[in-house]
């Protein structure tokens, strides 16, 4: 079983090791007919994933000699980093042919990042009213729905039939790519409903559309933040959320593959926050990932720095029994690693709305009494270990009561930290970690080796 | 801004605390018209999520008062641990309503985990027809495809029109809820391709569906992953995946609703495993959540006492410098935050197909240099902090070497392991975590220590 599942785990989808060798073999022999025999069959998201594994001199060769090119699909796939890069290296008119047949929340997504001078090369590329519609949209804040929905969408009359649809449907005009809805306005434009075009499918021309409307029917508007309405994409189970504006008037919709794939990234951004990584990826160089990683540790460095402050504190009690040199980072270590598993719990409920005003006594009181618990349990532990080890029953003792007071906080101060960021608006993700192994450090250094200067010397 | 946003944050999706309170009060008085009143406006995952968020008494209380009563789609919606509970307060025939108007793929996923007694009386409770469907989504293997498809779907034999395909749909057959194409099958029933219902609307009904067909379109195996599934859903924008058995016949579909739900889920199992919380739940109670927590601080303690036997090989060393036990947890605090760091990266890029054979080495040459570089800029700091504070430019020497090493292995470890992990088939982000610590433990403890006792005794 095992084999066959590895079979298929590897064609559900991307590209195999075998055709991205063909690919650099063929670049390596400058053989462009052999490129594009390999890409053309290709999907712009799989080309997109190839050329984020190469490195960059590969790049360069590849798309000098490849007659296909870029187009706009597989740069809206490009990690952003690497879209800046290959952008540059592209001919205006190339450019304009690229972005042609994107969606406007496409294009959007391309040139919100970029320089100004290559933004407004970007932007002489396009039609006129795909140049008004693309301005306007970044005319919204960062990350804000009106910034990431794209225009293109159907409307109808909320007093027409499923019969007058299907004609305004067949007749020349212009249709989104794909749609799953036609969103109902009122005579001012303002959204009443919309319906799936599998009711309107299957029901008789005659029907009115305003009969077939979805229950779940929401609007959101330009201003809410997009990262919110893809989790009511997710949590209500919508295909296509409409965006309005001031007047309820609807200017765009946002879709579940786009939800989806930002609450990817966003997933993604949480994991490595709380590692303490910021926005890097896999393409990113060395000097680049240095860079990322550098504020991270310094500030580790600090509280460890404080940590040692506290030691040296007892460097006398030290001196008496090294034996709790020994023992201290065992008590901080176990701090540590409670406390990470209460911050994470904790920032994954606020960050999906689990956590809120409602249970926050009650989870706080739990997350107390699971620090105890477990900290009476590995008390027990560690007091039996520290007696026989260094032959100590009152080192065993020590090592026990500390690392119950330590877990205890460890508890709490993995709940509470993140709970006071959110409070004042810090992602809680970011720099909880710290504060909180922080606290278990200090708490931990200072329990043991407090505890030991009183009871033991 | 800040106000605004807050506002518009709060009504995007989900329930608001007062609306909880009033539920709780209204629980409280016994006033079952209010529960009613309260509930009866609200969506099946608003519901969910504040039965979620109440304790169990209050829990019990509101489901015994509740007229309407928990239907499927709430229980569908509801946290795996909680809607076990649940079930068992349900009458069979209550059971039976509430399954009635699901689809096979949520019918499988409420009774995959139940037991064996509560399982046979939800079967029991389904049609005839629905039952075979379910048992033989059951007869897959847990995780995969098969397992999670719905078996709801619409095919069209592929030398249909749009005017045939529009009969058939306005015909008595019954539609799933929600679809999004037409799948079209060959006279043994195999997949040929699909089309989306808005290109059937935009045509003339003399249009083969032949001519209308996806060029995204690829179907998967039933025994294929499920998680594959979901990843191909959002790599490739697909909105329907197709599922099909071993002669290609198509079985099922997964929609990219369910496979956006099934990617938060994973990303959040990967979050917490991380931090070495298991399959927690924020309704889990005091017991559980400690019985959860407790292997992994108990693996965390024994690699904790691995650094400290590192470390009593050095009493003698420490207790002629005590200094020492006071810088010691610095480097080797240093070092877990940076394998911390590649370690994380690399568990997601392994997570979404990012770090392939294609790349690894060049991936691995990039974590050793970052962390090469910022060891000797945090030994350049450690070194002058070391002298100063201590007065021994030989003690700032040992810390800042032992520093380069640290953070160098540092980024080997956290690459190393997990991609070792994935070749023996553990779970990376399960496992990684305490094994890239305990090396930085080791390793930093050891180099600081040796290096003291050659260089300054």
């Amino acid at each position: 079983m095992a084999d066959i599942d590895d079979d298929l785990d590897a064609e559900a989808f991307g590209i195999t090791d075998r055709i991205v060798a063909e690919v650099l073999n063929a670049v390596m022999q400058g053989d462009a007919l052999a490129i594009d025999a390999l890409l053309d069959p290709l999907h712009p998201a799989d080309i997109a994933h190839l050329i984020e594994q190469i490195d960059s001199r590969e790049r360069r060769d590849l798309l000098t000699l490849w007659q296909g090119g870029i187009d706009g699909d597989i740069l809206s796939e490009l990690d952003e980093n690497l879209r800046e890069e290959i952008i540059q290296q592209l001919a205006p008119a190339e450019l304009a042919t690229a972005l042609r047949d994107l969606d406007s929340d496409d294009v959007v997504d391309l040139v919100e990042y970029l320089g100004e001078d290559q933004q407004e090369a970007v932007l002489d590329a396009l039609d006129a009213s795909d140049r008004v519609v693309v301005e306007q949209a970044l005319s919204y804040p960062e990350e804000s729905a009106g910034r990431h929905m794209q225009s293109e969408l159907v409307r109808a009359p909320d007093h027409w039939t499923v019969g007058e649809a299907i004609d305004y449907l067949r007749s020349d005009v212009v249709l989104p790519d794909q749609f799953y809805h036609i969103i109902l306005v009122d005579p001012r434009l303002k959204a009443t409903g919309y319906v799936t075009l599998g009711r309107i499918l299957s029901h008789p021309r005659s029907t009115p559309l305003r009969d077939l409307t979805e229950e779940t029917f929401r609007t959101f508007h330009v201003a809410q933040g997009v990262e919110e309405v893809a989790q009511a994409i997710n949590h209500y189970h919508l295909i296509t959320a409409p965006v309005v504006d001031d007047d309820g008037r609807v200017v765009g919709v946002i879709t579940i593959d786009d939800a989806m794939a930002f609450l990817e990234e966003e997933a993604e951004e949480d994991i490595l926050r709380l590692a303490g990584v910021g926005e890097g990826s896999l393409s990113d160089n060395v000097y680049e990932t240095t860079k990322q990683r550098f504020p991270w540790l310094a500030v580790n460095l600090l509280t460890a720095i404080l940590a040692s402050l506290v030691i040296s504190v007892f460097e006398e009690t030290i001196a008496g029994l090294v034996a709790l040199a020994v023992l201290m980072p065992i008590v901080a270590s176990m701090g540590g690693n409670a406390g990470t598993q209460s911050l994470t719990v904790a920032v994954r409920a606020l960050a999906t709305r689990d956590l809120t005003p409602s249970n926050i006594w009650r989870v706080i009181r739990r997350e107390a009494l699971v620090g105890l618990l477990n900290g009476l349990a590995f008390a027990a532990v560690m007091g039996v270990v520290g007696t026989i080890w260094f032959g100590a029953p009152m080192l065993g003792v020590v090592i026990a009561v500390a690392m119950v007071v330590n877990l205890l906080v460890a508890g709490l101060a993995g709940i509470g930290v993140p709970v006071v960021m959110e409070r004042f608006g810090i992602d809680p993700a970011l720099a909880s970690g710290t504060f909180v192994t922080t606290v278990t450090d200090v708490v931990g250094f200072f329990a043991f080796l407090g505890l030991a200067s009183v009871m033991l010397l």
